[in-house]
């Protein structure tokens, strides 16, 4: 059984685990004040051409994304994302945990337009109650979003200018941002840094075996941000396990490395799927394929291939989720692309 | 100018403040321990035909929410409300502020269908990432709606029979109770308490000077409410002043009496709305009247008359709120229709 | 039976509820949007002498409390307060609930001292594990404090200074402030208003039904402020009932009288329990006494008068509460007096 | 320089390293739900002569304190601690941000004594005005402690009968829970499972890269542990992580080695500290000392080693700790016994 279920079924790329068993013995000092945290805020600043950035390391997104938007608001703000947003649907709401509404707008395949969040801006702003609607304190998105799908420079230079103009920062998730670099190379690091408050480089899913890299551009999101992480249990004891991770994705771009990896699979996969005629519910560039398969067809290609289960349709047709990632070898594609052949 | 723009524009019933006068000097205790919230605990029980229900007297509404939620749920867990609910609309965030997802289902003219809510349970509780996925801890609804519409009996039923089978309780906001009672009088509060977990009896909005009694008759929802009241600043220290309200409300009859005093003009205003062909957005047999006029018609009227804004519409329609209330005379409402014949 | 064991056992002085009977069938908007309020307000700002203060009418202390230290904290940030303060000793964990510590000192009868704070602030900023520790947000202080006892105005002025050294807001729960206002008349409205970043003039425990008036003064705790007010459930929907009272309290000195008569009071009845030779526990210039008594003087006394039991000692001795307050009767005290002299 | 300042310092065993090494490129299912964690949950409940338990693998010691708590109280409760517990001391008021108020005893070198215990909570539920007051809904107590020091099996057992007797759980933070099993065996891990509604097996201390794992032994502490994992940011995406450290540790008493090595070298450096006539601040039986210093012996160690400052003292003396771990070898050791015996 081959899993393409999701993109974080193996552990990391070895050269992450060289560098952690190289390591290993050294002594240093914890939560993160370490050389090798240095290092790495050193080479995501310059990656990122942003030597006045902020970065923290955290363990997870859900983490992550609490923090990011706590750090962001004030008690009777609320935070803007799509209604298919992962802080909407799958964290169990731990932005309401720590206090704060999910203010869920529509969206296409996972994207959010310029026009619509300056409209809900204005409505909550102008509304004669406004002081009994939560009013927007940030705008979170997605890039990938949860369909694959990719905001474009001009989109998301939109968005950027719609935040400033309001005032409300601007916070991209990207627990998958190396599968965007990977398909959209024309947005760069220093695109996000520079069009972003804040927005995170996911490693849990880019080949870390846990981890994730907080750059905060905005000064206002800075102030004691490592106080919420300690305080809401976000910051590692041993630090030095994130820095040691994201030094290694980062001196030689191994991180950008990874995302191609998987960029490259998918790629060959949706070549096939299309060639053997199989619609995609929806087209994304990255490396999360979402094809409609009748359920005869699930289920002959379930016996070989672990596949997530992302609609279950009405009837006969399924939507199923393909994810291909870092780790993906092209052995394990090529069998993958044989199934489907033979659907 | 004469206001039909909310139902909270006066102070009280004279009777109310007759009592409140009359008991001005009296010594008693504080925290609502005195002589008259015992009274007026028992009468409501009796008046609910619930024995064994827990009354409890808070101040306004948005706080009654948040507490009867907070007692309900766990921290995983959200509460069921229809998107135009005054929780998900108009507290700003209070359920949120508390740590809570409002899990908003699509309604119609403010209500709630049973088989959503049953949709909504089974869904959340059977995906397969029901652990990522906020879990429904109760429904909440309101009697009347914010579109002064109601629940009929076979509905109420309905929604009780899904929440009991769900094992999730239902809590029914009853800011306006006075005036679903005089509208429907098929649903007296005996059903209320039979069918609801918890709901509360509105006095601001039907004739008090301030207060809500809320009636806890699911056992689960009792332990500790008192502690929850102090501790979200509801606890108010001359808890006496409520219940004496609540005492003069419902010694004889004050409440209904309230209720349809509103009605009954509200009858009349639709009556004369629809003689002279203006068209309702939507009906509602409750002391909230919702009328599409046009922009020279909204500033004829308005030179007399403060209205509601509803709904800006679009270019030269609006839908003004029309609210009788408790307080409302025959001479304001005669006011008010010959303004509308004249439009 | 006559109650001397607290100060809000009766309703409210007659001239508010003269005043409150008066405007009962006026037509207002609601959420203190009304005439009474904005005239309330501009009374006050006069009589604090801060005509850029914002005035804002809450129902209650605790939620009071909640809410200015809300407004004011991170949520890495605490409040200190003395181990005796009401936040930490008598509100269910309100600041908690809010997700704020409450960083207790310790304390001379209800007061902290300006050293212990300032050493407070500094221990945690320069922790080495300040990151790790809850950092000092506020200071919160009562006036009177739950001794009864007093700051002297050169007690307040240290604090004060060295709370803007430290950049921290200084906030003062004037729950019984008509009372320390009678028994220390050098320490006036304006002191308050310049010495303190928000302080509350209760009025709840000093002549009204219910209500206390947040004064901030310093603009960082302005913005925003009704939101959290309507997002904590403690925004009135007839505010006009709050502006009515604070405008009868303040349009005449209302609010100083009826603090002195408390004190008038309490003067007599201290010097009735001193001349009766009865220890007092600790001493208080304000509306509080406390004295010691042996169990059967305290059953002998309490056949006529119903006493606070502030703390019951060890074994026969048992220190009792008494209250006067704004509605306390020169024949009430003339009776607590004749029973003390036949203890 | 030799680090004894803390006991994580370095990455982890290095049978944990090829464990994650060796188990590398399998591909699992996320979330904990692998074969890995399956299994370490088997040993763990074996280890504990405990079937029943349920173990949950979590990433750090305040993440896990946090979680706990939140599971076991409802809004109106706090949780009593030592005032020198982690929970209240050096977690950024995480426990408070949850919305719960740490309720502090005094201490004896970091003990609570089971009578202050069962006095806390009677006066809390027996005050006339404990709705008013937070009410104690669990214990949260460390072994071991702060200052190093164990509770002994009989201490224990009263904790937990009290806990028991007044219906409130009792939780053990074992952060370094493997340094108490190696000095006090008499304390087994049944035992603890025994006497305790839950404790963590601190791995983040004792060997592991990262890791703690929970022990749920009283039934209502486990319903939806998972779902308020996920809403707190603590399910790691890849959980076999934690499986294969914990794993590791468990199938043939890895844990117990570790923390008897981290024992065996402290009794060495204790011996040599008293043979030198250094006055140990209170006396600690397990891999944390602490030693009074005057500054030249301290600047003179710390020379050659990094050690924690615990006490800045007076003057001229300072209290330092010094930690051991389960990397500790015998050579740095015989350094710091060297150097010692030179001061």
């Amino acid at each position: 059984m081959l899993r393409f279920d999701s993109d974080y079924t193996e552990g990391c790329h070895p050269r992450v685990l060289a560098a952690l068993t190289e390591s290993n013995m050294e002594q240093t000092p914890g939560y993160g004040e370490d050389p090798h945290c240095a290092r790495a805020r050193e080479l995501i600043r310059a990656a990122c051409a942003a030597p006045e950035a902020e970065v923290h390391f955290l363990v997870g997104g859900t983490q992550t994304n609490a923090l990011v938007i706590a750090a962001a608001l004030r008690p009777w703000e609320g935070v803007i994302s799509a209604e298919s947003g992962h802080i909407n649907c799958h964290e169990t709401g731990a932005v309401e945990s720590g206090g704060h509404k999910v203010m869920t707008l529509p969206h296409e395949n996972g994207k959010l337009s310029a026009a619509a969040v300056r409209a809900a801006v204005e409505n909550a702003r102008n509304d004669p109650n406004a002081e009994h609607i939560v009013q927007p304190g940030m705008l979170y998105i997605s890039q990938p979003t949860e369909f694959g799908t990719l905001y474009s420079k001009a989109e998301l230079e939109a968005l950027s200018a719609i935040c400033r103009a309001a005032d409300i920062p601007l916070f991209l998730d990207g627990a998958r941002l190396g599968y965007a670099l990977a398909a959209a190379p024309s947005l760069t690091f220093p695109d996000y840094a520079r069009l972003c408050d804040a927005f995170y480089i996911g490693g849990t899913k880019v080949g870390c075996l846990f981890g994730e890299a907080v750059v905060l551009c905005n000064a206002a999101l800075k102030p004691h941000f490592r106080n919420l992480m300690k305080q809401r249990g976000a910051m590692l004891a041993k630090g030095r396990l994130l820095g040691i991770q994201f030094e290694t994705m980062f001196e030689d771009g191994l991180y950008l490395a990874c995302g191609q990896n998987a960029v490259d699979a998918a790629r060959r996969v949706r070549a096939a799927l299309l060639e053997r005629g199989l619609p995609l519910a929806f087209d994304s560039p990255t490396n999360q394929l979402f094809v409609n398969l009748t359920r005869s067809q699930m289920e002959k290609l379930e016996r070989g291939f672990a596949l997530g289960h992302w609609d279950a349709g009405s009837g006969e047709n399924m939507t199923l989720r393909i994810c291909t990632s870092w780790a993906t070898t092209p052995e394990q594609t090529d069998a993958l692309i044989a199934a489907i052949r033979e659907l």
